[in-house]
């Protein structure tokens, strides 16, 4: 009996694209690094500090004040209205509120779009390496996927023709998770031409887009080429994940199909998450809320980058510097693997996610990804030493 | 070009099970009766007078600062321990907490079955009617649905026969939507022997069994037969539909499939809204709190049954007399359509839902829903009034 099979006895029949699904390797991971007093440059979540509780507090009572009943009866499935008009005011190219779809999470547009777009045997093009949430929920749909080269810019517009037929290109082109890489214009420009010009169809990720450190990244692709792009827009990183709030920016033709499959999935996105958040931002507060947020992450990136100078010394150990996001990439030298590095950086009581999982195919087994977000600059001074004091027992 | 299509020189390619997507029927019926003024019968809005709002700011505030960080994270995706563990305190029979698996509305429960149950082409018994918003959430994994014959009671033990091979029968055993039937304990038995007897794995719905009038329905389905059921819970009807707070009951070997859905579908259900929703129930506040809803979703029955004895004599229209649940079944004369009354109907200033929006296949064009939680007494009166009028009027 393989890990997930149900006993040969079982009343029950799994459908075939059951049988693709798997455990997440990161959960699975992150089960190993459950220890006591270990620092977890692992996982991916937003820094507890950033979240503006005070302000979800008086935007809960607010709402239940002014409109209980809305709040907490059932909704449109396209979602809250107000809230779909100050997405579509805020994205910074043309876009009309009604092809703006709420979603329970960004991840939940995924699934929405791999239900709509993907049949089995299908192709679906993504990055090199590409974000594992995408790879789950596009999964059951049971897509061939194929993986587009990339360089440290993200996907290379020359190679885009193996994605040529693909039922879309899965992009992240900003800070993606895991690599922390983020294209810049005039890659934009040349992925966004070849696409159009082979007719292959873009999925832009874009979670990480306003965490950048000094500057704001390039337009999105989808400002290219706007009947040719869905995006994905989200409030976890900017307020919190705990309200489950994203969105899908969708082209008109396309629109009904993702609302019709929102509205068997889940009828509709929480009434009372949907009007706290309107409620939270609809005087500025970003303005003033995502630069503490940037300043925040940008000095924690500084203390891992210096840290990674100071103690990877002389080790053969390769990184990328972020301009902005969560996470950094990287790569240990010739003939190391990453996933035999975790036991004993765990050892040294330091976690981190093998770079392996973020790949469709091909996997480098020498990369790894670590988030700077949750560990404070103290805590990352002595995760990063510990790190190197692992590569250290494992180098030959 | 069909109602769905793409134009023929998109970009996009649908995947096959999007053509089998459709704009909810019912929804497309509720446009038609969105006029100033109109009684709507149609709906399956609980009554805003039942939600507890003071209860949810209470426990918002609450929640927000005794866990504000805790409350905006992510979460795990099986969801909020505390909550798992009050669900499988309080249903009645032996559940472990582990078998629990909160989703965003029941309706997500559904979906989820639907993906790790349902291969394309594969048998699915529903009831006849049954619930809409099932279908539609099967509908894109590509079953072929076989309608169970039901009579007043719910499905026929003798006619299970003909789900034999299915992948389960879906079956919502208490005041049925569309119907308001429900199964009594006899017809349980039988059901669930025979379903045991040919192997048939049942898919129970619970949205409505807290809502009875005088006394609580039989116990569940999957009391006679844990293993070889799944069954779907819901907060919506009993607190408000507002926060999308349902859960997963599933046997233990199916759990893990059903957890990796959920993980690729939004990752977890609102983490501030479990706890929310925790904080409200913690207390014993639903043995309170429910039956105010049962006595006013009675008094609205008792005035819509008194006003369908006085208005409808003589028209050959028979109707149901629910135990409880929010809707009532009526049947029109030979010779009449539902479809066909509902703008005569809307001109006298009522709205219901035709029954051919129920059937898997063979629907019955004489049915009609009516639900009695939405409006007052007083409307209801006029309602049916109105109706019968307008019955009167389609009358050869």
């Amino acid at each position: 009996m393989k890990l997930n099979d149900l006993p040969t006895n079982s009343t029950w029949t799994l459908a075939r694209r059951a049988e693709r699904m798997n455990p997440s390797v990161i959960r699975e991971i992150l089960k190993v690094t459950e220890k006591p007093g270990i620092i977890s440059l692992a996982g991916g979540l937003p820094s507890p500090k950033t979240f503006p509780v005070s302000a979800f507090a008086a935007a809960s009572a607010a709402v239940l004040a002014n409109d209980g009943p809305g709040a907490l009866q059932y909704d449109a499935s396209e979602g809250y209205g107000p809230l779909r008009q100050a997405i579509a005011d805020f994205l910074p190219w043309d876009v009309d509120a009604d092809q703006i779809l709420i979603t329970t999470g960004s991840q939940q547009g995924l699934d929405l779009v791999g239900k709509i777009l993907i049949d089995a045997g299908s192709r679906v093009a993504v990055e090199s390496p590409t974000y594992l949430g995408a790879l789950q929920a596009f999964t059951p749909y049971e897509p061939e996927f194929v993986s587009v080269p990339c360089d440290d810019n993200g996907p290379l517009p020359d190679q885009l023709d193996v994605a040529r037929g693909a039922r879309f290109l899965y992009a992240l082109p900003n800070f993606q998770n895991p690599s922390g890489r983020c294209m810049d214009a005039g890659r934009r420009d040349a992925l966004m031409n070849k696409a159009q010009e082979i007719g292959l169809p873009v999925v832009e990720d874009n979670p990480y887009g306003d965490l950048w450190f000094d500057a704001p990244p390039p337009a999105p692709l989808s400002s290219h080429w706007a009947d040719g792009c869905v995006y994905l827009g989200s409030f976890s990183k900017v307020l919190a994940p705990g309200l489950r709030l994203g969105y899908v920016v969708a082209p008109k033709t396309l629109y009904p199909k993702l609302l019709q499959a929102k509205q068997a999935a889940d009828l509709h996105t929480p009434s009372f998450n949907q009007r706290v958040v309107h409620e939270v931002i609809r005087d500025g507060f970003l303005d003033q809320h995502v630069p503490t947020i940037r300043a925040l992450y940008k000095q924690q990136c500084e203390a891992m980058l210096a840290a990674l100078d100071k103690e990877m010394q002389g080790l053969g150990v390769h990184w990328n510097r972020p301009d902005g996001g969560m996470f950094l990439w990287v790569r240990l030298p010739e003939g190391m693997s990453a996933i035999e590095l975790l036991p004993k950086a765990v050892e040294r009581n330091v976690a981190f996610v093998p770079g392996a999982a973020f790949y469709a195919d091909n996997a480098d087994h020498r990369t790894l990804r670590l988030s700077f977000v949750t560990s404070t600059v103290e805590q990352i001074a002595t995760g990063i030493a510990a790190l190197a004091a692992a590569i250290k027992d494992v180098t030959p």
